[in-house]
């Protein structure tokens, strides 16, 4: 029989949920501290639904059909199923902040670090058109990153609009996305790779060069030229304000730079878009997100913007693993012994009262010698045995041994619970 | 464009997450206390792990084929991926407690209350053969009722053994199982939807009244019949051993009776198998579990005994809805507000320093009158809104309004902190 676990997805032990807790933790608390509210949404949507939204990556979702003959798919992102529930849920009042920490699919090629189930954690704003509501998202993510210790991370800027304008620029007028599409691939394949990427597009060698030459400017003003496109104009404009917002919300520049090679991979941006990086290790982004003015307007009668940023949790505890920066503060677990058989009835209500006084307890079931209930509750990282014995019962103690310090103390049972407290 | 989840599944407004998560967490710190710790799985699982596991239920599982032609199965419940986690990790110190609080799916007929999908909240002791595992869980279940606030509730118990002695007895050796499957439809379709069930199963009437007969007896005393099958005997000394351990574990007699009706859907079952209902309303079983003692071999190259619980958390939120019994506490949100849009950069850093202050703040991103923002302020149910003026900022000052009372406040920037505080 298959003990293994599909390709791409995992078993989480109580080690790893410990660790996953803890991030988790650290990043909805900044989640709520900005006002942001929990929603869920099914596992799987309609396949339609899904369907058309992702660009090239919509080859990666999984689809199936269920008995009654429901073509269904696998969620792929917590945004879809946010528009349309935004679109479902017309009288929620907006601006409508939401978060979504949840487990997403895709059929993505089995590579080290790469997951076909994980998790995102997801905030977004629905409703708001104003630029404040992007620094606001920035504004958390710097939070965010700090609150789970992190310093040196930097949040990539750059803006669809830009990078529309700079299609416009270069001669590649109607063909924005899949320019998008093969700068978004710097990173994994290199410039030659891009240029490559490019050329098996169609795009000519004159308008692949004065791309790479233009996405490589350093500054707004190195890329003031395609001011002279209309919407490269506003891109730039665009920046500059968030510049000021993110100066308001106190996100000091030290963590944000502009960069115009930042292209993001999905269809459905419209405005800002953004990513976190670590400089070491160097792992890729840990967060992306970006305002998406188009999407909800799909499943919604009118068109509503939006803006928001999904963490990647998975590399976020791979890298804060590394870095040993996860303070997993396992629960004080007090076990309870018997040291024979005959008081296994006693420890049991030993068990019941040390839990009625609020901590955690518990013991071994089967007939075992001593040593081996100690041994398991080593293993378990117990930090307290209570040894239940016969002679000790008659005098209503118990012995109480502390096991990293290897110490054991005899308690009067009435005076079990004082004796506990001074070890929390 | 559909806006509505595929049928049996839904989505979780934030109203229903609050909910939700109050239950959750009330049901995990009683997890927590008895030293189970948490563990989660893939939502989908090889589809052999899953079949031949389930009985007749096995149809309701959700099965389909990825890209690279592995045959998939959403998970149906949490129980089989904990057998094969338990596999796969021989090196797990036993007894190995784990808690897992996530979804799984069926593919149930539309009805009311029925969800195909939907979330389970387990605790399972794997690797103690003692009824003291049993025990535990009971006692870990009345707990976690008593926690929720049930008062009135009953944990009927009964045994496979038991079920295996009656069919036995009454001299239907060798179809144990049918016999099971029949008698668990009982509260569903009633004694005679269940005798006709047990002759459609090809029992014999002399067969069917018997059985009907037994499985009314109402206490020990009135089955011991059945002692003459060694099955039996077994089944009705190891109730009465579990009653034992039920009183040092202190679970009263007004929160338990054997109930020799009691089946359980599932196959796997092997020896204790219980439930928990209420009395008020009547709405089927909150949660319901039992011994498994062959399962987990069936993927270990070994025997493994096990036993847990499951808590069905749809039924016990709709329940405590119905019964108002979820104390719902929003976290106090502080809403910042311009009076006019030339102020909205104060606003932001008014909002961030109420932030940095350990407060839950939000705004209004576009350009809006007071008046609408404070529409909104109420709606999203922020209990104080701050409101940022062009003259208080120049004093310094901010106007502090109480939304439930209606009341303002002119307050000083530099002691808004503490003012706010007085109202947490």
């Amino acid at each position: 029989m298959i003990v293994q676990p599909p390709p791409g997805t995992r078993d989480f032990l109580p080690e790893d949920m410990r660790k996953r807790e803890y991030v988790i933790s650290k990043i909805r608390s900044i989640f709520e501290k900005y006002g942001f509210e929990p929603l869920e949404t099914p596992a799987f949507e309609y396949a339609e639904v899904l369907e058309g939204k992702y660009g090239e990556e919509e080859k990666l979702i999984y689809k199936f059909t269920d008995k009654g003959g429901r073509r269904l798919a696998l969620r792929y992102d917590l945004t879809v199923p946010l528009a349309r529930v935004v679109a479902r849920f017309a009288e929620l009042p907006k601006p409508f902040k939401r978060y979504h920490i949840s487990r997403v699919w895709r059929h993505e090629k089995k590579q080290k670090g790469r997951y076909r189930e994980f998790w995102q954690c997801d905030a977004d704003i629905v409703g708001a058109k104003s630029l404040v509501a992007d620094a606001e998202i920035l504004a958390l993510a710097r939070d965010v990153m700090l609150n789970l210790g992190f310093k040196n991370f930097k949040i990539l800027i750059n803006s669809r609009k830009v990078l529309r304008g700079i299609a416009k620029y270069v001669g590649a007028a109607g063909k924005e996305i899949e320019l998008c599409r093969a700068i978004d691939k710097l990173e994994k394949i290199g410039v030659e790779g891009v240029k490559e990427d490019m050329r098996k597009r169609g795009f000519s060698n004159k308008v692949i060069e004065k791309t790479i030459e233009l996405i490589g400017c350093k500054s707004i003003d190195e890329i003031k030229c395609i001011e002279k496109i209309e919407e490269g104009k506003e891109g730039l404009e665009e920046l500059l304000r968030l510049q000021e917002y993110l100066d308001c919300f106190g996100v000091e520049e030290k963590y944000y730079r502009f960069d115009f090679c930042l292209a993001r991979g999905l269809d459905y941006y419209t405005g800002p878009i953004f990513e976190i990086k670590v400089e070491e290790p160097k792992i890729g982004s840990l967060a992306g997100g970006g305002r998406y003015d188009n999407l909800i307007g799909l499943f919604a009668k009118q068109s509503i913007p939006a803006t928001g940023i999904s963490f990647g949790i998975e590399r976020i505890i791979d890298v804060m693993n590394e870095l040993g920066m996860i303070k997993q503060e396992k629960p004080l677990t007090i076990f309870v012994a018997y040291a024979t058989l005959d008081v296994i009835k006693d420890a049991i209500k030993i068990a019941e009262m040390v839990r009625k006084n609020g901590f955690r307890a518990t013991m071994y079931y089967d007939k075992a010698k001593l040593k081996k209930q100690l041994e398991y509750a080593d293993k378990i990282g117990a930090k307290l045995a209570i040894i239940v014995g016969k002679k000790e019962i008659e005098n209503k103690e118990v012995r109480v041994k502390d096991m990293e310090k290897r110490e054991e103390f005899t308690v009067k049972i009435k005076e079990l619970k004082e004796f506990l407290e001074s070890f929390n």
